[in-house]
C-alpha cells in the first residue's frame, strides 16, 4: 500500500521518464539553448495564453522565491495567508533572498479573500512600513482547498486597484483546474493572475517546475533572477523534456484528476466513521481530518513510511492525507480499512 | 561530430540514466530521506574520508553559493583568481545572495598561489573593509590546468595560518584526479582542503552536484542554508541514484580521463599547426588556444553547433576548446582536421 | 503647550546640546578612536556591568537591525510581538537586511511571555523551517507597559533552554528602570538578558543610541557589522559625548521618570473623563485610550501639530499620547482641559 | 598642531554648531516632516537644478548604499575603479547589503574614462553575468585628484549610450567645485549625472550627507530605501539645520576653498625637497607623496595623531596628507619644517 504522506513521495511518470530519456540524444545546447526548451515555452503559451512567458526551474520554492524577487523592490511585501507554503515552509527564503516582508492574513480554509488585501493600506507611503506590492494566493491551497474563478477575479481586480500584482503558487495548479473543470488559462491569466510557479514535479516529474509570467513586461531581466537565484539548469533540455511530456498532452490532467479522486473516494470511506471529522472541503488532492489520538497513534506505529501521513497540528490533532498520480484505489481502500480498524480497537 | 563548445552540451552517461530510472521504484522519502541519498552520503565518506559530510544540490553555481554562505558571516570576504567562475559567472550571486565580497587575483595559467593569500592582511581588523576568511580555488581550473597535490597543501596551510578555510570549486574535480592520477581524497581532505562543490553534472550526470564538507563542524546548519538557496531537490532520490551511480564504481574516474585524454589528442593534433599557439598546459579536459583570426571565423561559420566553440577572449582571439565524457576520438580528429583546413585556406 | 504626538518630536536636553558643543575640540580620532567613545564604553561597563560591550550607532532601528544581524545566521528567526517595532515600523529591514524571519506571537498588552517561546519548538530542526534563535521584547513595550524583572528572567530563562537569546530593544529602556525602580542592570544583564539595543534618543539627544552585548563573545566581529550596516559614525565623539553626558549622571534617569511622571498625570486627568477608557497600565511615558470619534477628530482638528497625537488603531479609535523629557505639567493641564472641552462639546 | 591623518579628524564649524544648536527650537515633526529639512529640499534645488531631490542621511558610506541600492535590480553591478570607497572601504556594504556586483577598473590618478565603461558590454545579456547598470565616479578621487567637466560629461555620455546611470560619490564634492571653480550645478547636473552622494560631513559638519537624485524619477521610493537601510534619522531637522548652515551662503564652498589651499601650499612646501616625490596633481585637499622610508617612520614616531598621518601603500611607502577646513597655514608650515627636519636627520 502506498501511503498517503506527500505527493513528493510519488516517483516520476512513466511517460515523462521515458521523455527524459529520450532528450538523451546526443548534443544540446546548454542554459535553455535547446530545442526542448523551446517547444515548453510554446506550450506555456498555448496553455496560458500568447502573452505568457515560461521560464522552466528546479522547485518550487525555487520558483517562488525567484518569483517574488523578480516582482518587488527590496523594501516591498507580499501579502499571503498565515498557512502559506512561503511563510512557513521555505526556510525563509522568500525574506532573506528575495528581500520581502510577509504579511499574512489568518487564513478561512487555506485562502484569504479580496478583502484583506485593504489591511495594510492605512501605512501605504508611510516609510516605516514594508510596501504592500504583491498577493499571493496558494491554488490548490496548502489546505486541500481551491479558489473558484471569481475568488480568484475578485482578488485580482482588488489587488490591481490597489496597484498591487497577483501570484498564483500553483505547485498544485493543476489539481485546483482538474476540480474546478476550467482550463488552467481559465484559472490564471483569463482572471488577471500576472505571474505564477507552476507546478510539475508533485504531479509526476522527477524534478522541474517553472515560473510563468503571463504579462510579458514582468519578465524583464527574470533570466538574470534565475541564474542568480541557482535556478539555471546547465542540462535543461532534461527539465524541459519532462515539462513537455506533461503538458503537450493531457497528462497534466489526468494525473491531477486521479490524485483528486483518490482523495475524494477516501474522503468518502472515512465519512462512514463518526469519529473521524474531514475539516474542510475536499478539492484537491488532499484529505484532512481530526482523528481520535489513540487512533492516530496506534494507524502510524502501524503503517509503513516515515511518516505513513503527516499530523499537521499536534495540538488538535489534525492529520494531513495526500494522495498522489499514483494512489490506486486498492491503497485508499487498504487505508480507510485501515483508519476503520484502528478506531474500532 | 560533437561539438567543442561545453561539457554541459553533452547529455548523460548512459549507466547514470539507467540508475536514475532505477530509482523510479515507487514510494520513497522526499528532501533526502531515502536510501539512494543515504547511499551516496556514504560514497562522499568512502571517496573523502570519514569526516566528510556530502549534500546533494541542483547545480554547481547552487553548490557554489550555498558552501560560500555556510562559510561566511556577512561581512567576510572570499580570496578568488580574477577567472574564477564564482567571479565571472554566477551572475552575482556569491556577493548578493551569499552576501561575500570577493577579493580577486590576477591569475597565472588560471591559478593563485599561497603567497597571493597575504595580499589583504594589513587590512585584516580594519572594519572598513571586507575580512578575508575563504580562498577558493578551482580545480580543475576555468583555464584547464590543475592544481598539484603540493600547491593545494601550501595553499591550505596559509590560509590555516591566516585564520582562512580552503574551498575548492570542484566542478571538475574529477579531472583533476585524473590528470594527476591521485584519489580525491589525497587531492581534497590530505591536503588541508576544508570544503568542496563537488561537480557531476559535466561529468556524466543529467543534473546534480554536491556540497561537501571534509571538516563535520564545518556542516553544522547546511541543511537550513540548503533549503533556503533553492538547493534542495523534494524528490532527491533522483539526484543522489545519478550521484550513486558515478560515484560508486571509476565511472567518475573514467569519464574524467576519457575527457582529458581528448584534450590530449586535439592539443597533439593541433601541435602539428604552427598558426596555432597552445596557451596553458593541456591538463584537464580544455584546449585554450589562438587561432588566426580569419581560420577562426571560418571555422565557426562553417561548424555546427551554436556556437562550435567559445572565443574566450574577443581581444587576443583566444578559443576554449572543451571536451567531454561523450568526446569520440573521431570527433577529435575530424575536428583536428578541420582546424587544419580552416588555416589552410 | 507642546503636542504628544512623539518623544522624537523633542529636541535636545540642554546638558546633552552642551556636551555636543564642548566635544567640539579640536581633533579627535574618527571611527570611535576618540576620548568620548573610550568613556562612553567604560559607562556601558558601569551601567551593565564589566563584561557589557557597548557600541554607538546612529539610532534605533540601525541598533535592531545590527543586532539582529549579528545574532543570527541567515536561516535563522527572531520570535517578537506582533506589535513590535521591528515588525511594523522598520520597513522590512529585520528580514531584507539582517535576514532574519520574524516569528510573531499576539501580544498581551505589548508583552509575550516565556510559554510564547516554546510555539515554534515542533520545528526545530525541521530544514524547510526558519529557526528561531532569538527572542526580542521591547523594554517599555509599543504599548507603554513594562516587563518585569520576573517577567524578563522567565523569558531569558525559557530561552536560555530552547537555545535561544534574549534581545531587549530599549528604544525606551530608561523608562522601564524608572518605572520599575531598578538599575540599568538589575533589568538586563541580571535577569539573563544577552544584547539591547540602548534608547537615547528619545531620552534627550539630538542622534545616537547604542547596541550593548552584555556577554562578551556575542560581540565578536561586530565592529564590522557597525560598519557594514551603516551605522559606524565617522566623527564619533559627537555622538559619544552626548551618551555620555547621558550616562555619566542621573541624566538619564531624571528624563526617563520626569517623562513617566508626566504621563501618569495625564492618565490621572483623563481618568475624570468617564468617556475615555485608557487601554493599558501606564507604566512609562505613553497613554492609550480610546476616545469618543466625534471628540478624537475635534481635539486634533484645533491642535497644533501635525498630528498632535496620532491614532493608533483606526477601528477601535485608540488613539496614543506620548510624553517626553520635555513635555511639562502644564502641557499635561492643558491638554487635558482640552480633552475635558471636546468631550463636553 | 593639527595632523594631516583625515578630514574626519575635524570638528564642527563653528557656524554649523550655532545652527545644530539654533534647531533645539522646542517640538519639531519627526523624520524629516520639519522645517529645516523643507528649506534643506529646496537648497538642493537651489544648488543642483529644479528636478533635484535631496534626502538627508547620516553619513556618507550610507550614502553610497542607498542610493545603489535604489539605482540597481539584484543582478545589476556597479563599475568603479579599483580605489574607490565603495570597494576599500565599505566593508563590503555594496555587495552585501545593495546587492551590486562591483566591476572595477584600474584606476589612472584615481580616475576611470569613458573608455572603460565598454570593458563588460561583450557580456551584456549574458544571464551568467552582472549587468553593468551604474558607473560610479569620485569626485574629488580618492587620490586628491578632480574629473574636470568634459571628462565628467564624456562618461556620462557613454553612460547612457550604453542604458547606464552614473552616480558622483561627491564625499568631497566641495573641494572638487572649489577646485574646478565651477558651481555644484555645472560640475553634475549640467554634466549628465543621474544621481549623487554629496559630502558634508567632512566640509564641516558633525554629522551628515545627502543623497541627490537629478532626475526625479530615478527617487521614486528612495524614502523606504532610506529607512531599510538605517538612514532616516528621527530628529532630522539636527542634520538638516547642519546642512543649511553649509549650503545657505557660501559656506561650502569657503571650507572646501581653504582646505584645498592649505594642501596646495602643502605641495609646494615639500617640493622643495628633492626626496619627496609627489605622486598626484593636487587638485583637492590631500597629497600624496613618497617619502623615503627612514624620514617617514621617523616623522610618524615624533608626532601626535594616532596616526599622524596614513601610510597609503605599504610596499611603495606612499604616505597620504589631508587637509581639512580647519587645518590653518601655521600647521602646514610646521609639518613642512619637520618633513626637511626629518629628511635632514
Amino acid at each position: 500500500m502506498r501511503n498517503f504522506a506527500s505527493d513528493n513521495h510519488a516517483g516520476v511518470h512513466p511517460a515523462v521518464l521515458e521523455a527524459l530519456a529520450a532528450a538523451n540524444d546526443g548534443r544540446a545546447g546548454a542554459y535553455g539553448t535547446d530545442a526542448w526548451t523551446e517547444r515548453v515555452e510554446e506550450l506555456f503559451r498555448r496553455h496560458f495564453g500568447a502573452d505568457a512567458r515560461g521560464f522552466p526551474v528546479f522547485n518550487g520554492s525555487g520558483a517562488n522565491v525567484a518569483v517574488i524577487d523578480a516582482l518587488t523592490r527590496g523594501f516591498e511585501a507580499v501579502i499571503c495567508t498565515d498557512v502559506a507554503h512561503m511563510h512557513v515552509d521555505e526556510c525563509g527564503a522568500p525574506e532573506r533572498i528575495a528581500g520581502a516582508k510577509l504579511h499574512t492574513v489568518s487564513s478561512h480554509e487555506g485562502k484569504l479573500t479580496a478583502a484583506d488585501l485593504d489591511r495594510w493600506e492605512s501605512r501605504r507611503g508611510d516609510d516605516h512600513h514594508a510596501q504592500q506590492r504583491v498577493v499571493s494566493i496558494t491554488q490548490a491551497t496548502e489546505l486541500g482547498t481551491t479558489y473558484t474563478v471569481e475568488e480568484t477575479r475578485a482578488i485580482a481586480e482588488r489587488a490591481h486597484e490597489l496597484g498591487m500584482l497577483l501570484h498564483v503558487d500553483g505547485a498544485r495548479l493543476a489539481n485546483a483546474a482538474a476540480s474546478l473543470d476550467v482550463s488552467l488559462r481559465e484559472l490564471t491569466t483569463d482572471c488577471g493572475v500576472d505571474a505564477l510557479s507552476f507546478g510539475a514535479t508533485k504531479n509526476g516529474l522527477a524534478f522541474g517546475d517553472a515560473v510563468v509570467f503571463l504579462r510579458p513586461e514582468l519578465a524583464d531581466g527574470f533570466e538574470f533572477v534565475r541564474k542568480q537565484l541557482g535556478q539555471l539548469a546547465s542540462k535543461m533540455r532534461f527539465v524541459s523534456a519532462q515539462l513537455e511530456a506533461l503538458l503537450e498532452g493531457e497528462l497534466w490532467l489526468d494525473n491531477a484528476r486521479h490524485a483528486n479522486a483518490m482523495a475524494a473516494r477516501l474522503a468518502a470511506a472515512v465519512a462512514e466513521f463518526p469519529a473521524v471529522e474531514v475539516l474542510y472541503p475536499v478539492e484537491a488532492n488532499a484529505v484532512f481530518a481530526i482523528l481520535p489520538a489513540a487512533a492516530s497513534e496506534r494507524l502510524r506505529a502501524e503503517l509503513e513510511g516515515d511518516p505513513p501521513f503527516y499530523v499537521w497540528d499536534e495540538d488538535s490533532g489534525a492529520v494531513r492525507w495526500m494522495c498522489a498520480w499514483d494512489t490506486e484505489p486498492d491503497d485508499v481502500d487498504q487505508f480507510a480499512a485501515q483508519i476503520g480498524a484502528a478506531l474500532r480497537r
